[in-house]
């Protein structure tokens, strides 16, 4: 299908959707749950995600009282217009002005140079009726009051054309086939004016005369960014559990070299390489769902607090949630790419599934905050809590610097670790802890030398995040005791969890050396005692999956169907490749034919001269 | 454009790049050019790679007086049938079958069951007329002689319709969108007849009563393998001259955050986590081209010596170039993504350009031998030369294995370095080379020892690697002195040189401090020595891309722009896009407007309930 093609189907199962919802009256949990099961973007997301909890949680009463309704029930379909062709992370240096004119009462939207055209819009292209537009605040006198929200209307609700003064389109298609059905849009504002009450006025105001009254809290609008960066940990387990499930499947369904007792080739699951890779995902989809869970009720804490004035939690859950969004998403788009390569040739193969799994993912790593502009912010508040840090003041550090506790302990009473053992996930934990706290420790006394350290904020944010994580998994190890699980079934998750602590502390080995937390001799026993919990995980791995409770339906794999026939599977997908619908393909008469009739007669012609 | 829509038009401009070629005189070396400029894959690709090269040096004089005119014109249009649904690296359990007929003199060519599809061959979906098929030669009395190529006709020359007994289809479309143009097939083969001489029989031959006669070696066709593994390597650095050209020009233009003394925004480039990504691209562009040259003369010097009967250099570089392309190609996929995460959001646009350059790359991390499997096949040559290896026997290594002389020198003489001197190339090398040689020396006791670790093929094949290039990279350092460049280039290039090596070892740290090649220090001194020359080699990165000569063509990317213009060069390409080309989307009628008056309607009903 072409790009229109699949926006206009999209649309047509979008509006099937609110029909279904009608027909057999859904709740509105019920019509998101029937559109999560599309699997498939559709251009009603961003209003869904973005343009309606913005507008619902930061409109004027005033504001509400004419489109909530209408919002709800999509009567008019929004977007949210943030980025700019040249201006992206960085909102400070956006350059949309809405300038507050006192006569009319009235804003007018500018978009002054071709780098403020807004850009990257989802459903902006050809869908979006209305949008909520950041743009920079400029009061009567001209002094800039920084980036605010704006309520427009694009398109006329008569015949759907752009409003005079705004020019709106398609940015054309994403990378790898991604967000295809996604009309991603730009938009150029030329003097558009619209009414005072269309600001997004319940934290910032501009009174009638042009008056500019500050939010109670710099960060009060934050909380939706918190949200959206919670919400997507949880996404990212869940499509590690699709990864892993596909990959696990198949490899015990594939044979290759090798040969059994049974005389046939080896399940390419059984190969140490294979199962090394494949099993530490599936321990990353338990890992990351289960955090998902924490930070979710971490973020309602938050949000109740807020909502009583209470803004102390919200520079912790800030730290959090950025290393954490880091952490998933650069985990989750190479873990995709890792079980799809374990999948051999036909992982190439669209019907594979993983190859859109990952095209969808992969701009996580970038929105919501660019990983690698995120973790300078982790920096930041990692050498502020530590900068704080006072001997024997352990009750202040927040839960995500507790590491730094282990900074007032004397060197000396921290043994290097010669063994690292697999059935004390405590020490484990205290390992990554330290880790953190020794990063940090050194990044503070590089700066304050004046040393030099490219890739240290990268590590850095990668450190305390795993810290963060491994402190959440030993409590999960913790709580597997008190669990109704059989005590065989404690026993296997256990092993799950400590293979992601294990691996973990695999992939942290030059800095557990580098400041000698572990010697070098336990390189040797850490990798042991991955191996032999990979063993024991072996015969687990596709009930772990099947766990999931992921259908067909949501794997769309050829490959990772239920029932084991992978080949016959694969071989009717082909069956229905719309190029193998004709004998011959038309492009043998117009194509192919005369480029054999040429070589032909060549071939003649030089037989004929010798 | 849909993949039907992308395959004819390969086809057209391949039926257009030979009529220019009879129009213009072109050679067969300017048509191969003409052709690699369109740079798009081609349905001919397959063709000219595999089909012509092995059916010319492998099919007998009789075969070839029939058909290598007709097939160096494309008369005929060939395909190369090896991998089948059920069966990739494992070339000796193919399933398909070619049995030796004596009184008929012919073979038969049969897919006895479902996984002995012939899968994955490109061109072989809908445009090939004929291919070299591997298959399990059977002999009259049953006996299997193992897998031998036979020369079958696939379709009618009249009219293009698939001969009896031959099931052929396209296997439908790839990952990421990836290799659209080309119609990767399937084929299935019910007790096809082909005459005697269709066996490739200028090695292993059967006579005309059915006795099967050995090839001289076992090896002998392994040539056309080695050739397309050496000519991956400089494939892979001109794939990362792309990348690095595209990333280093948008990065440099891109400002955000931070502010210059001018007032405006930081390049991007300027920051420690950007040039810290992209200069080790650079770096690797550069040095994975000279190995490519290095590789190009030692193959031809190989191939000479075949011709003479000589099979001496075969398994050396079996080795080297198994251990060099997973190198390569795990390196280049990996630096593309790199590149294009750089790129911050604009990067996710196909129109950046590198996303397609992913998408066509990727697959070379699995085809040409699956990069785990070869890892396997380095660790079984490395083991093989440390077991053959004696004190004071130096002389006897190969060029692959000079890093185990090392293993002769005690211990006590290989002192712990506590700091890395970027000034100092040959004690950067000697760190790669000693940590080579003890990770197999470690991998050889772990074998005895029955130990245990499931990633360490990986660790192994990587370290032999690294230590092979390392050695080359030392040579191009010492052959700058001797060239005609000014003596500020060369210090440029050896900065370049120097940081891939620096690169290299931080990648390599774990082993470093594990084997005590390092000390835990020196990881410090590391870091900052590739700080100071990413700092020195920064105002050069531009040139240094700009030398790779490509054309904005070539590049094919709105932010790779030899100009800087990429904001208009975005704009320009947004033009273009055919979804705005309608003044209002088509689907508005039919399913957008249905969505926005239900909602519209629903909220009334709501407003009329208050």
């Amino acid at each position: 299908m072409s790009r229109g093609d699949l926006y206009t189907r999209a649309l047509a199962m979008t509006k099937r959707i609110y029909e279904l919802r009608d027909a057999l009256g859904w709740s509105a949990e019920e019509t998101q749950l029937a559109i999560s099961l599309l699997d498939d973007g559709t251009p009603i997301t961003l209003h869904d995600v973005a343009f309606e909890p913005v507008l619902l949680s930061q409109a004027s009463d005033t504001l509400l009282a004419r489109y909530a309704t209408l919002v709800r029930h999509r009567g008019i379909i929004g977007c949210y217009l943030q980025t700019e062709l040249g201006h992206g992370s960085n909102v400070a240096a956006l350059e949309t002005t809405a300038t507050y004119l006192p006569t009319a009462r009235e804003f007018e939207v500018h978009s002054p140079t071709l780098t403020s055209t807004k850009w990257w819009v989802g459903a902006l292209g050809r869908t979006a009726t209305h949008g909520v537009v950041q743009a920079q605040l400029v009061l009567p006198g001209g002094e800039k009051a920084g980036p605010h929200l704006f309520f427009v209307q694009l398109r006329s609700l008569e015949d759907h054309t752009a409003l005079p003064g705004i020019r709106i389109g398609d940015i054309g298609p994403k990378a790898l086939g991604g967000w295809a059905t996604t009309d991603h849009g730009f938009a150029q504002f030329t003097h558009v004016r619209i009414p005072r009450e269309n600001m997004l006025s319940k934290f910032a105001q501009v009174t009638e005369d042009g008056r500019y009254v500050k939010p109670p809290h710099s960060k009060m609008s934050y909380g939706g960014m918190l949200y959206i960066r919670s919400s997507m940990v949880t996404t990212a387990g869940w499509t590690l559990a699709k990864a892993a499930t596909v990959s696990l499947r198949y490899t015990t369904v594939r044979r290759q070299g090798g040969s059994t007792p049974t005389g046939s080739e080896q399940q390419v699951l059984h190969y140490p390489s294979v199962y090394y890779r494949l099993l530490p995902v599936l321990a990353r989809a338990y890992v990351f769902i289960h955090l998902g869970r924490y930070l979710t009720a971490a973020f309602s804490a938050t949000t109740q607090r807020l909502a009583a004035g209470d803004t102390s939690s919200l520079a912790e859950m800030h730290a959090t949630t950025s290393a954490l969004k880091v952490l998933v998403t650069t985990a989750t788009a190479r873990d995709i790419e890792a079980a799809r390569r374990a999948l051999g040739g036909h992982g190439f193969s669209a019907f594979a599934g993983l190859g859109t799994l990952y095209a969808q993912y992969l701009p996580s790593a970038t929105y919501e905050g660019d990983n690698f502009v995120l973790d300078e912010q982790v920096v930041r508040a990692a050498l502020k809590a530590f900068h704080a840090l006072r001997p024997s003041s352990e009750s202040t550090l927040s839960p995500s610097t507790q590491y730094l506790r282990l900074l007032a302990i004397p060197r000396s009473e921290l043994p290097l670790a010669t063994h690292v053992l697999a059935d004390n996930p405590g020490q484990l934990v205290l390992m990554l802890e330290l880790r953190a706290a020794r990063v940090v420790e050194a990044h503070a006394d590089r700066v304050q030398d004046g040393g030099l350290d490219a890739g240290a904020a990268q590590r850095l944010s990668n450190a305390v995040a795993d810290a963060f994580v491994a402190v959440r998994v030993s409590e999960l190890v913790d709580e597997l005791v008190s669990s109704s699980l059989l005590p065989r079934d404690q026993a296997t998750l256990r092993d799950l969890y400590i293979l992601y602590l294990l691996v973990t502390l695999e992939s942290a080995l030059s800095d557990l050396l580098s400041f000698a937390i572990v010697s070098a001799g336990s390189t040797r026993t850490l990798r042991e005692q991955i191996a032999q919990v990979c063993l024991r995980l072996l015969p687990e791995a596709v009930a772990l999956s099947d766990a999931f409770g992921l259908s067909d339906w949501e794997l769309d794999s050829a490959l990772g169907v239920y029932n084991g026939c992978v080949y016959e599977a694969l071989w009717e997908r082909v069956q229905t490749e719309p190029m193998n619908q004709a004998r011959v393909t038309p492009a043998y008469e117009t194509h192919i034919k005369p480029i054999l009739e040429r070589g032909q007669k060549r071939a003649a012609e030089d037989k004929a001269k010798l």
